[in-house]
């Protein structure tokens, strides 16, 4: 019997709807690996009222934030620093006070096994980032949830801004001591398993792999921006390198559950429309894609010109790493 | 006035002439930041006799190590794993039992500070390799000589061979708890800095790269594969990305060494000669490039089949990562 811990949560974030089916997945995976913990979203006003209303059914709390209305502490802050507004919304976590630990994972993560055991570790544990590996990447963090930690972040980032113009650089510059003072506070990388190590490191690849606890897809291709084929389960390798080969194993972990758990949920609260939005239930046909939605379109469009200006130079890095991977 | 610490050094290894220029500028590089330690070169019998002179020039100790005649206990793990020879040349630092504590450094790293607070570190103590950040890269490591952890690790070799086929894989495995059981193990990035890390996360290499203490020309693309142009006193950018001019500075560093400190050496000592190997001294010429002997060329593409061998996939992976730098 598991006893369920109620003060202490996984925490995502959805800035729009498309990104609204990564933090879906990653709800069901958690479930899936049976987490005793809360799994609480965070989603801000882009995000369509129907696609509410599905993130509502999954996740035990849905929590609306606004950079630009989010208490006096974050608008004095961001008077004299617009641009880091993408930053604080990430931020905005540390409000959640209802929990005493939180684990943020980004909307673009997956759990593969059961990761409960990261509530052991202290604020900030994180992973190291295979770029610079002194460094963690800010996709999977512990972290303590606090009114005070928020307020010092706000102005920290007004001081100070971020040197990657994101919040993995306003995160590692606060949680300075991250590379040198505790080891435990080090995640194994398996927690945080991006697909540029499979590219980078093969061989590390295929011997501690295995272990993955969480793949992080990182990069300007998601996996929602795939085909897939329902019939043989498995992702469409277009103009794919042999080494993203290695990597659809993770794809496709993320297509099942996609398609088995969640897609049923779009439809039945109408953000895709059975017949027009996806061919899944048209007996015989091979692809089950999503039609893209206008409106959600043109969302992941601004987000990744946002993305741009927060990250001028990730883009063009990612390009190049994820070289075989087609972006749509 | 500096106290010479004669029971700690730095160690080098070089497998063929080729290699052995980068081994002289390492030397020169660290003799050029006031070391107080010793600086030993351990070498293969593929170097010339010439370039040994060389060597013994500069080196403090120069010591020729043979992977087929090493002893008893090197034999007879051999016999059972010959695959293994490359990596167990590295493996021979650990028999300069005269020194109680030695940083290694692969011969393609360059000392940008002194970096004699290494030697504060225990065995084993190395920076994360970018690839796969729970390794740490075999490239710099603080160890202790010893005929005793010498022999373990050939027999750990012999049992378990090396999970990327070189001896990085045999090392992170020996040393298993290097990420989970000491921060202090960790040296931070900047202690083997490779270029990869500048292509993978500029941002992160603009905010502390200034702080770079060895630069690593991991890749295939070593700084003796490039031309020079003497008079602008910067390699020539050729089919060069722009991403690439980030490491324009490194480079040009590297033949800074080399054309002050050691083509002349090489030229005393018959291993370049005078006016048919390089143009340095033809005045007006512009370009200084070193016409590689035949010699050199052909051992170094024995040795690049051999680390194609021992990484069968990195050669690949470092092709991806340095996009615009062509292997001439």
């Amino acid at each position: 019997m598991m006893s369920v811990v109620t003060d202490q949560a996984f925490v995502t974030l959805a800035t729009n709807d498309v990104y609204c089916r990564g933090a879906l997945v990653l709800c069901q995976s958690l479930r899936h690996h049976k987490t005793t913990r809360r799994i609480v979203a965070l989603f801000t006003p882009q995000v369509s009222r129907n696609m509410r209303s599905v993130l509502e059914c999954l996740f035990d709390e849905v929590i609306e934030v606004n950079v630009l209305d989010s208490g006096d502490s974050a608008h004095l802050a961001l008077l004299t620093r617009p641009e880091l507004g993408v930053t604080f919304t990430k931020i905005h976590c540390w409000c959640l006070v209802q929990y005493s630990k939180c684990v943020f994972m980004d909307a673009d993560t997956l759990v593969c096994n059961n990761i409960d055991d990261l509530f052991e570790r202290e604020e900030l544990s994180a992973a190291p980032d295979p770029g610079w590996p002194d460094c963690f990447n800010t996709g999977v963090f512990v972290y303590r949830p606090s009114i005070d930690t928020y307020n010092q972040l706000l102005q920290f980032a007004a001081d100070n801004g971020s040197f990657d113009g994101g919040d993995q650089g306003l995160l590692n510059s606060f949680f300075s001591s991250w590379s040198t003072k505790d080891i435990h506070k080090h995640l194994p990388f398996v927690y945080n398993l991006s697909g540029i190590a499979i590219y980078s490191y093969l061989p590390a690849f295929k011997q501690f792999g295995s272990s993955v606890k969480v793949v992080h897809f990182l990069g300007p291709t998601k996996p929602w921006h795939h085909k897939y084929d329902a019939q043989t389960k498995s992702v469409v390798q277009e103009n794919m390198s042999p080494s993203d080969s290695m990597f659809i194993d993770f794809l496709n972990l993320w297509w099942d559950v996609f398609t088995t758990s969640i897609l049923p949920l779009l439809v039945e609260h109408g953000v895709v429309e059975k017949s027009a939005d996806h061919q899944m239930h048209q007996a015989g046909d091979l692809q089950v894609t999503m039609k893209r939605q206008e409106e959600a379109v043109a969302q992941e469009k601004a987000n990744m010109v946002l993305e741009q200006k927060a990250h001028p130079q990730s883009a063009e890095r990612r390009e190049k790493l994820f070289l075989g991977t087609p972006l749509q």
